[in-house]
């Protein structure tokens, strides 16, 4: 293994400035944050963070930071984790499809608190969000597959570099401090997929985002750590991977792994959303409605029945794993959002009854991404189309009214109209902003 | 691997009761705690200490905690790091030799801050440090020798355990929510032998201590997590190891390892004390100088090699990870504390010039605490010693008197007189102490 995969990191973090970054990746950036703030603000009323919230606040520091949301206010440490655990507790947010990682997840908590509490401008806050970003997403490529495999969480696993990388330039630290803090951020992995389908689940990017931050200000306090922490014997890559390909972190970019970053349209796991897709296409094309359907026909990859086959959901959390419950809203409500993913719409009548009116097949010629569906109406007409690309792939990525619309969604109910412009906004705006912890200001309850 | 290894622990850690404790146990308990409060007292003015603090007391929460030999106080989650860094900062605490863990590191810095928060009896901080202590060396001895090989830092991968278990006992937690703990324990493992020679290794434990009692307070909360964390398929065991021998966990105690804790005389890492102790022996029995001295000769356990084969250290810190230094000094100064591993005498041209004249070889016969020592000469004189059993280890313990011996040596200077007595005397009455928080509440500068 080469000897100087830290050094390479620690000069790319430090000397990568927003003027360098080309025009797709500073708008990937700004849809990365506004896609995440919709989620971490949706996700703050849901009982995993008010439990958390609880457990916490007794020892919460000086109110600096927001939590999104939400009308409490903590030290930047806990703000960190907590808006990370809100962020992907309904798993709505951003993936980078080959390493499996929900790259801003861990990152952006840190550096939006970081900017509530220390002078950062917009330009250096996007820069530090793309670095971070990019080094998770590196050493995540590096150890893909045989990391995952072996059972690591690889969001928070592989976050906490991304953390302690972008909290790192925001604090403007040396190479050598740099170096500490990937050190310190090696020294602190948090994830195993064991905790999946609990609270602990979104714990774990909360908890890599405060420990990158963590590591990051420690290290400019003269915290010392190893130089190599990445590619030493005894190191991260090593112990942590039983393969990796170091070129994916030491070569050359491009490719810049953020404009491999997607977002999802749809509140359930990836693998239904080309069957809601192909459901909404039909319903647009022909204009559908519930009454007027005999049949829904699907065939899909045979992931999508070893994940999502609960044939009569009972519950919100059931409904995301149950095919036929994504494929009736998608035709009864022209949707698939949170809403629709919650207990009262997964329980009403109407949408049981069309539920029972979805066929599944699979078949392993089609894509992950991909599904064939089909209605048939009651008069025997039959709509059919084939999905190649679902829409929220990277091939056919959601557009940004659609990410608008996402985020409108998500925040409904929690913010008042104007404070969701005022964010967007911001957002849309970021790299003119004097002050980035505007942002952070602007999202409470 | 059995279904159920993550409940034999919570159950264990939910009815073990102080009564139940045998008094040989009560009284390595007590040993424990006076040990661990002087290394945390006689830690606290490093420097690593001083910058962890500078780097983190902006985000304080109130003052609920004694950091150790330092005016400042803290919240209990940044007392639980800060004082389990001091403690571990001059390698001088506590080891279970057969795991390398270093068991009160990760636990007491966790319980006596607690302690300071909640009201908790002394036998039920006993009872907590015992079954936290407990949980940690069971699972290390499973783990042993496969996991710390991989190259972990298994003091803070498997510590967490330890905190989480003991601070939860405190808190009273149900069977299910001591699962929790243990659940969001195995998710934050801290820890690389990488970072060796810096100070992110003190971190390690007190990142540990930290993680179990926020663990413990998550689950108090209702913050859930799988509840077999350890055995199942993408669980701690299988993921952290590439074997292990559950027995060690679901086995009838005794043994029970506390009875297995051993204590430093000397102030660097265990694995050379033997080298140490052979050194001071022959420089006691032939009145040696190093003026006198041709060369050194030891032949030690492989691991001596693995972990302390710094040739020419130029920091105390990196003279505790050589054995040529820890030799040097013994033969020269007769004496192993830490002004030997100071940087003053580190960087001493005389003891550098002795340091080259230290030949080591490795024997895998010979034991972990055992070495060969032979002093030859200039004149041709060889004088030899075999080390059977070094001092400070299980077969040839410190005496009661020589831990508070090293108690005073260790807070001289930075207590009264009056202080350090008092701080013995509630512990070593600590089973009849009504307010156990007394302890830390005594130990601040």
């Amino acid at each position: 293994m080469r000897n100087d995969i830290t050094q390479v990191l620690t000069r790319f973090i430090r000397d990568t400035r927003f003027e360098d970054l080309p025009a797709p990746m500073r708008h990937e950036a700004e849809r990365t944050l506004i896609n995440w703030i919709g989620c971490a603000i949706g996700g703050a009323p849901h009982e995993t963070v008010t439990r958390a919230i609880q457990a916490l606040a007794p020892f919460f520091g000086p109110p600096q930071a927001t939590l999104f949301g939400r009308r409490e206010r903590a030290d930047i440490l806990h703000a960190a984790l907590l808006n990370g655990i809100s962020s992907h507790v309904l798993d709505f947010d951003d993936t980078h499809i080959e390493t499996a990682i929900h790259p801003a997840a861990p990152v952006l908590p840190a550096i939006l608190a970081l900017a509530e509490h220390i002078p950062v401008s917009g330009r250096d806050f996007l820069a530090a969000l793309v670095v971070g970003i990019e080094t998770e997403l590196r050493i995540g490529v590096a150890v893909t597959p045989a990391h995952y495999r072996a059972g690591w969480h690889i969001t928070g696993t592989v976050g906490v570099f991304g953390s302690a990388a972008a909290a790192g330039k925001l604090l403007g630290l040396s190479e050598q401090e740099l170096a500490w803090a990937l050190g310190l951020a090696a020294a602190q992995p948090v994830g195993l997929q064991e905790m999946f389908g609990s609270m602990t689940k979104s714990f774990h990017p909360g908890r890599a985002g405060q420990n990158g931050l963590t590591a990051a200000l420690l290290a400019r306090a003269g915290y010392t750590s190893s130089p190599r922490a990445l590619e030493a014997e005894r190191g991260w890559l090593k112990v942590l991977s039983s393969a990796c390909d170091t070129e994916a972190i030491t070569g050359p970019a491009p490719p810049w792994e953020i404009l491999n970053n997607s977002y999802k349209p749809f509140a359930c796991g990836l693998v239904v959303h080309p069957v809601i897709d192909g459901c909404l296409r039909l319903r647009a094309a022909h204009g559908l409605t519930a009454e007027t359907i005999e049949r829904i026909e699907a065939v899909v990859h045979p992931r999508v029945m070893d994940v999502t086959a609960i044939r009569e959901p009972t519950t919100g959390l059931q409904g995301k794993f149950s095919v036929y419950h994504a494929a009736a809203v998608a035709i009864a409500e022209g949707a698939a959002g949170e809403r629709e993913f919650g207990d009262e719409i997964v329980r009403a009548p109407r949408i049981a009854q069309l539920r029972r009116r979805v066929a599944v097949e699979i078949d392993p010629a089609v894509g992950k991404a991909q599904a064939h569906v089909a209605i048939v109406l009651k008069g025997g007409a039959r709509h059919a189309v084939f999905v190649e690309h679902a829409v929220g792939s990277v091939q056919n990525p959601m557009s940004d009214q659609m990410i608008e619309d996402k985020f409108r969604g998500l925040t409904e109910g929690m913010l008042a109209g104007a404070q969701a412009d005022k964010i967007l906004d911001l957002c849309r705006g970021a790299d003119k902003l004097v002050d980035a912890g505007a942002i952070g200001r602007a999202a409470g309850a």
